[in-house]
Parts: structure tokens; C-alpha cells; sequence
């Protein structure tokens, strides 16, 4: 069966794109020369933009559906760190080889996350490229004035909590590329599957926004380590984590208990999209009982200390030597 | 001298791209996880998305600096075009083998169509990729809710008019090409310039937004014909246009004067970025008083009829016959 080519631009918008804006009025049916957003009075919209590469962001192979959701839930991800509810998404795709059947299951993917995460496509741009797939997602959302988490309000004495478990992710991609051989394959699959799909914390970033229980967020992208040490510099403070605290999924655990020295991949490995804020001692009972309604597990993992630096100390309360500072992409 | 790679991501950000963003406190100096954008009680967000790759939408080896304000001037039209004032953009962009002297000369660029436009990058992002240099620009503004410029809105009896001169931008590329050796320099050169750096309409579509003078606009982008047709469609009309009446620059028309068959460009080209736009016959004197103050050409080319059709007809009131419905990048 040979690759059936991509129909011209007009006709792939019709068929594949326009029905993911069935939704919004907003997006104007793709007709137009750009899309109108209403913006909530008293709330300020929220831009945020990712450009992911074939080979770079993603692997070229990866099944089609699971890149169009990963590329929009990265970005959700992002308006979830500042408190945003998300609204729509903006794509722009130049496609290499692509065929037909490739984007019915990439557009496929897109419908299916959209519905679980009530958002839709709004507008964007398709056009070819002979270098490989790119893909430019901007998604916007809105957030009440003034209630928009950021990443300079962390306070000393704060607790620092995180959403969900750490470093499945980057174990993920080590399964993937058969570098954890001795872990079962439901442990191998599990990890895989959170690299491939992470999870936008969404409704716990609205939450904590809209009930004022922090102010301070970001989403954990180039790993805890690093990203704790931007919080730590747009703030002026320094922080103190608890390796024994840093939640863990069982198939994580299985990993380090097979590979000590992947302990490391959990702090710096990346690709979590799992929150990260810091909150006052005295509102962890809200944040707690909050996680357990929404069934979001939330974990304190140390605590905001003045200075600058970002300290994990381990079970003997010595301090981890991090060798990478920050997620590299393969 | 050797090429300097480029920077780490966080450097050539604080070095490059957060000063054009100093003049936007919504970017929050390009820090956080997304911008902040508010938008003005009585008004609705534009957002607009395009995707530009070396070697399909503009040549590798033009400058950097025009490579830079034409992707944001492509974007400023098509705001242009829903009448809206644009505020600000965001940057998606994958490079390939660009040097740091090539960033600079592209940012340099970006900050001198940001003056000229009254516009601050917002955010964005910063990847590399193996394949050619790769753009994305989402351009955001605000239009009064209801004064919106849509394609839909042409009535039967409404005047067609066009901004600027048309053709200019698609000889441009055949001078480039050098397939227009008996033009003079000068006019070879004025339609380079016109393909490389094309002028949105940006006063004018506010002005006719503001004013109320029309409700039915486009950007010309991929051909008069083509882009009439869009406007016909949406609207549910036809349009007969008089090929003497287009406006043509004297560069244009010298070319013409050498190659009769290059007409067909003129209607059929694209890339012209100039506004197609409708008004009642009663509102041609404001809207030509209007180009006057603006020091826009503004030219009245033709009518909407009933029918579905767009028809050109020449000197001997003959219809035009056109081979390409449309542009079709090089």
C-alpha cells in the first residue's frame, strides 16, 4: 500500500482541522485571517508557546496520536503552572513526510485530548517543510487579576510541594531505549507511557489560583532541580529538599532499587509536567485536602531557606552531588 | 574567521530576545512559563499564527534582519486585516546552522519593526533543529467587539477596493531570480525591496475598524483573484473587477510594459500584503479622504455582484483568463 500524499493545504484544513474547531466561535471556522478570543472581565489572558522538533522533542516514530497530545499537553502544562484556564490552542505544523493516514491519527489525537481537557483549536498555520516535522503549539487561557502564579514569589519559610511522582519520565526514556532491561515490562511500559503522555496538572493549578493557596508555581520541564533553582533565583531565596520525601511511582522505586545511580535522573532527568509550588506552613491542611479531592497525590518535599543555592540532602542528611544541572534533550 | 556557535538557550534569551520584550510587562522579561496579556474592557483578543521555513517562504540567504521584520510583518497584516491594534508577539523558532552574528543582525531587525509597529515580543521559544531554519510567530491585538473585520460580510452592490499597488512583491521574486534582465536597476530593485519587506496595513485597518467604514476585509496574500475568491465564498457573492483600474506601482508597470504576460502576477501572485476590502458606495469619499490622511493609495477595482464568480475583464472588456488560482510558494 503506498503513502497517500497530503491533499493541498485547503482541503487538509477542511477535513482534518476544521472539525477540531467545531467548538470555538471564536476560531471563526479557520476561514479567517486570524481568531477572536473574549476574555473574561476581570481576568487577563495567558499566552504560552512550544516548538517541538522530530528527533529532538520527540522520536520520529512515536506513535502519531501520542505526539499531537504530548505537544498540547506540554503546553497546557504551562497554563497550568500560572494558574490559567485553558481556552484554546493555536497550532502550526510543517509537515516532512507525513502521509494522510499519519494525520487522521494525529488530528485523532488532537480531538481526544481536546474533549478531556475542554479546550479547542483556534487557528494556526500548515506548510512543508524538507527538514523534519515541526510542530509550534500556542495555547492561551485566562486567569483572574492579580491571582496568576509566577515564579518570583516563593517566601522564606514557605513549604515546597509537588504534584504527582518524579523522574518517571526520564526512567521513560531509558525503557525505551532498552537501558533498563532488568525492570519488569509493566514497570518498563508504565514509565513509558508517562514519557510519552504526560499529565497536565490543570485542574490543581486552577485550584490552587483560584483559592489563593499559593502564588508561587511552575511546571517541572528540565527537571526538579533545575527548576526549583529558577523559582530559588527569580525569588531570592534558596531551598532544602528531602531526597526520602520525593515521591516516587513503584515502577520508579522497582528502577532505583535495580540502579542506584538513577537516582539522579529523578532530580535533573525532566519531562514531569508535574507542578512544583511553595506554599505557607500554615495552609498545607488546604493544599493536602485539596489533592484529595481532585485525587491528585501532593507531596511536601522540604522547605524555602534564605540563600540562593537548592540543596537535596539524603537519607544520612548529606548532600546529593547533582552532575547535571538541567534536562538535555537527546 | 570561524563561525561562533550559538549561545546556551538561557543566554542567547537574556542576551537576544529579553530586551525586546523590556517594553511588554506582560512578558514578564521572558521568565516565567507564559505572558500575561490584558486586554482592554469593550475589546476582544486577535491572535493570528504563521509558519515561515527557509527555502519554501523565504530565501536562506537573505538577510537576517529582513528575514526577521518580514515573518513579523506577515503576522501584523493579517491583524491588519480583522482591523485590530496589534500589542504583541511570541517567537517560536528552530534554528539550524545560524550563527550568533546572524541572531544578532535577526534581533536587530525584530526591534526595529517593534519601534516602527509599536509592538514588544512577549515569549516564545528557542529550539534547534537539523533541518532548515524553521519560524513561527503568533501576533496577538484587540479589536472593539463588533467591529471586527470578517470575510463573510460583502454585500452584493458594495465597491471593491485595494490598498498600496499589487504585483510588486511577486515580480520582486522573478527580478530576484534575475528573469527580469531588461528592467531597470532601480525597478528591479524597488520590487526586491517590495518582495522582502512588505508594509501591513496596520493604520488602515484600525482606522476602517474604528470608523466603521467597512465591515469586510482581507489581507491579499495569496493573490488578488484567489484571496477575492475567499472573500466571494465566505460572503456568498461575486465581484467583477476592471484590470485598468489595479493599482500598479511604476516599477510594476515598466515591467509589464517589457512582458505583457506578467499580468497574470499582478492578479495572481500574492505575497502582497496589501488590504481587499468592501465598502457601501456611499462611504468611498471617507474612505478615500481617509487614504489621503493616512498617506495610503487607496483604489476603488471593482463591485460586488450576485453569482459566485470573480471575473476580471480587461481593456476590451474581455474577462481575464487565469491559469493559477493562487500563489504557490517557490
Amino acid at each position: 500500500v503506498g503513502k497517500a500524499p497530503l491533499p493541498a493545504e485547503f482541503d487538509l484544513i477542511a477535513r482534518y482541522f476544521a472539525p477540531l474547531a467545531a467548538g470555538a466561535p471564536g476560531a471563526l471556522g479557520l476561514l479567517d485571517d486570524a481568531a477572536l478570543v473574549d476574555v473574561t472581565s476581570g481576568h487577563r489572558l495567558v499566552v504560552t508557546v512550544d516548538a517541538l522538533v522530530a528527533g529532538v522533542h520527540f522520536l520520529p516514530d512515536d506513535p502519531a496520536d501520542l505526539i499531537a497530545r504530548k505537544a498540547l499537553r506540554v503546553n497546557l502544562s504551562d497554563l497550568a503552572a500560572m494558574g490559567a484556564r485553558p481556552i484554546g490552542y493555536f497550532l502550526a505544523s510543517a509537515f516532512a513526510e507525513q502521509d494522510e493516514q499519519w494525520l487522521a491519527t494525529f488530528t485523532r489525537g488532537l480531538a481526544q485530548d481536546q474533549a478531556e481537557f475542554g479546550v479547542s483549536l483556534m487557528g494556526g498555520d500548515t506548510v512543508s517543510t524538507p527538514g523534519p516535522l515541526t510542530l509550534s503549539i500556542t495555547a492561551i487561557g485566562e486567569v483572574g487579576i492579580g491571582r496568576e502564579l509566577r515564579r518570583n514569589a516563593a517566601r522564606i519559610g514557605d513549604l515546597v510541594c509537588v504534584s504527582g511522582t518524579l523522574g518517571d519520565s526520564a526512567l521513560g526514556l531509558l525503557a525505551l531505549r532498552e537501558e533498563l532491561p532488568q525492570l519488569s515490562t509493566a514497570d518498563r511500559q508504565f514509565l513509558i507511557g508517562r514519557y510519552r503522555l504526560p499529565e497536565p496538572q490543570v485542574a490543581l493549578g486552577q485550584a490552587l489560583s483560584e483559592r489563593r493557596l499559593t502564588r508561587c508555581a511552575m511546571d517541572v520541564s528540565d527537571g526538579l532541580a533545575a527548576d526549583l533553582g529558577h523559582i530559588c533565583r527569580a525569588s531570592g531565596v534558596g531551598a532544602r529538599l528531602e531526597w526520602q520525601r520525593l515521591p516516587l511511582s513503584d515502577a520508579a522505586a522497582a528502577a532505583l532499587a535495580i540502579h542506584a545511580e538513577l537516582r539522579e535522573r529523578v532530580v535533573s532527568g525532566g519531562d514531569d509536567y508535574e507542578l512544583l509550588f511553595t506554599i505557607a506552613a500554615a495552609q498545607e491542611p488546604a493544599v493536602l485536602a485539596l489533592g484529595e479531592r481532585l485525587g491528585v497525590r501532593i507531596t511536601r518535599i522540604g522547605v524555602i531557606e534564605p540563600g540562593s543555592d537548592v540543596v537535596i540532602v539524603d537519607e544520612s542528611g548529606a548532600p546529593m552531588r547533582l552532575r547535571h544541572a538541567g534536562f538535555r534533550h537527546f
